[in-house]
């Protein structure tokens, strides 16, 4: 049976040099230089064992790579580069250090894509089921932060792509949106974006109540995913429900002050603080995930 | 049954304006502005049920505290003011949300203490026991960080207060040592620093491989806490030994390049990379927490 620290050290050489690393991990916290000309954005999610993913089913490499991702997505949804990541694990005692260093190995190869560093963590073992966080550190390089709140009535709404399903495989893979979320960020023009983890509805909804709008939806335009379909035949919902509702497609859902080509686009934002499915004639109601505590 | 917005909504109502947020918790990300003077240290710790508190035993002001506390005392380990936290909980589902509400209350006072800002975070439900993340943001403000690795051969070592038996209580209801590693920053003399979580031998000894030194202790100097007293007469062992190896103290362990008078002197750096107890005349093993993955 191997130790923490004997874990720490092999982290510490897996770990590449950042310009702006200054203390690597190995002190009782690392450091880091910020630019005088970044926003530090950060936040933190995690991924537990049966809720985001299921041990059983998905290999140590998924799972670390599902954690990192959804923060990369984050990063995404406010348009920002992600810089810098501290991760923790509370590991089953039922898991070797092999384990361990496959949840890690997961994380770093999501991370490298976009040039994160990760600067630190916690790992501890427990009697319990697997569970993961990862904290981000995004910086605005240029582009100010996209947040939630900046919709006007009369601004087009997108997705970045279909949407639906993801529970047959996508929520695990998904590619976050960084790269094309700067794209748009650079235009000048969005309003407001969100990356969808909760599900179109929730998340419209989200942005809908941050900016005090509502919107006109044209649920015919809403690309659907081909998981979408399949779903459908499991569980004899309409597609567009699956579209609608589902979450952890990581999509971005945005909002901009003029008509553009990248995306897809959806409906409008209104004045009157109600989400209209105009195609279907009926209010939308937010059927996406909610914790319930 | 409340759901997650609900909580995330009284979670904002709770939130106090800081100087350095522009975004506060509510968006995808939190956006804080950092003064070019300054460096941006980070780290992340957690607590688990069973692990690092016992939720039978403990209130959940407890709980929340601890985590933050941790994280804090991170921060007085490399002489840091906490500037901002981001947390996590993965709450079981037997407890409803006012658990959670008093969770979060416990990580608040204890960062108000510092003026540190909570500035985000993720709550989820699930069957499993509560676990409980903070990733702390802390700045340098005027003092280079204190790290693990300038120890020098001839260098003072010293302990910011009594250890041992912190299992009797003290683990849950320590003070983070930022104040007196602020003084001790500002002293210019200091050379190493770490918080005492894994027990002094474990800890000294971080500090000397990191600095490629050794060290002799004088155990007969090191202070010992009452509770250190009260746990050998349970454990049958020497009260030094509980001072020596016991976890969770959080009192600061640092070394200067002259004599200084604060806190308690234990012993010299040396260069042979050894660790000595000169009163009793044995090497020093570790024997402090190590978690076993």
């Amino acid at each position: 049976m191997s130790g923490e620290f004997d874990f720490i050290d092999w982290i510490r050489r897996q770990t590449t040099a950042h310009e702006h690393v200054l203390v690597p991990p190995g002190d009782d916290l690392a450091v880091l230089k910020w630019s005088a000309d970044d926003l530090l954005i950060v936040g933190v999610d995690q991924v537990l064992d049966t809720v985001h993913f299921d041990s059983n089913v998905h290999t140590p490499r998924e799972i670390g790579r599902k954690v990192m991702n959804r923060n990369l997505s984050d990063c995404a949804a406010m348009a920002c580069l992600p810089a810098a990541a501290v991760a923790t694990v509370a590991l089953p005692k039922s898991r070797d250090i092999d384990y361990a260093k496959q949840l890690f190995l997961g994380m770093k190869v999501a991370a490298e894509i976009f040039d994160c560093a990760i600067v630190g963590g916690d790992t501890a073992s427990w009697d319990a089921p697997l569970a993961m966080t990862v904290t981000i550190l995004g910086r605005s390089a240029g582009i100010p932060p996209l947040r939630r709140s900046g919709a006007k009535p009369g601004d087009h709404i997108y997705v970045t792509g279909p949407l639906g399903g993801s529970i047959l495989g996508r929520h695990m893979s998904f590619q976050p949106r960084v790269r094309e979320a700067r794209q748009l960020g650079k235009t000048g023009i969005v309003t407001s974006m969100i990356d969808i983890s909760d599900g179109l509805s929730r998340d419209l909804r989200h942005i809908c109540r941050e900016s005090r709008v509502g919107a006109t939806l044209h649920s015919s335009e809403i690309p659907i995913h081909p998981d979408a379909d399949i779903l459908s035949r499991q569980t004899c919902r309409y597609p567009i429900e699956h579209a609608l509702h589902d979450g952890e497609d990581y999509e971005l859902l945005f909002t901009t002050s003029e008509e553009q080509p990248f995306g897809y686009w959806i409906g409008r934002i209104t004045a009157d603080e109600k989400i209209i499915d105009e195609d279907r004639e009926v209010s939308l109601e937010p059927k996406g995930w909610e914790h319930k505590l």
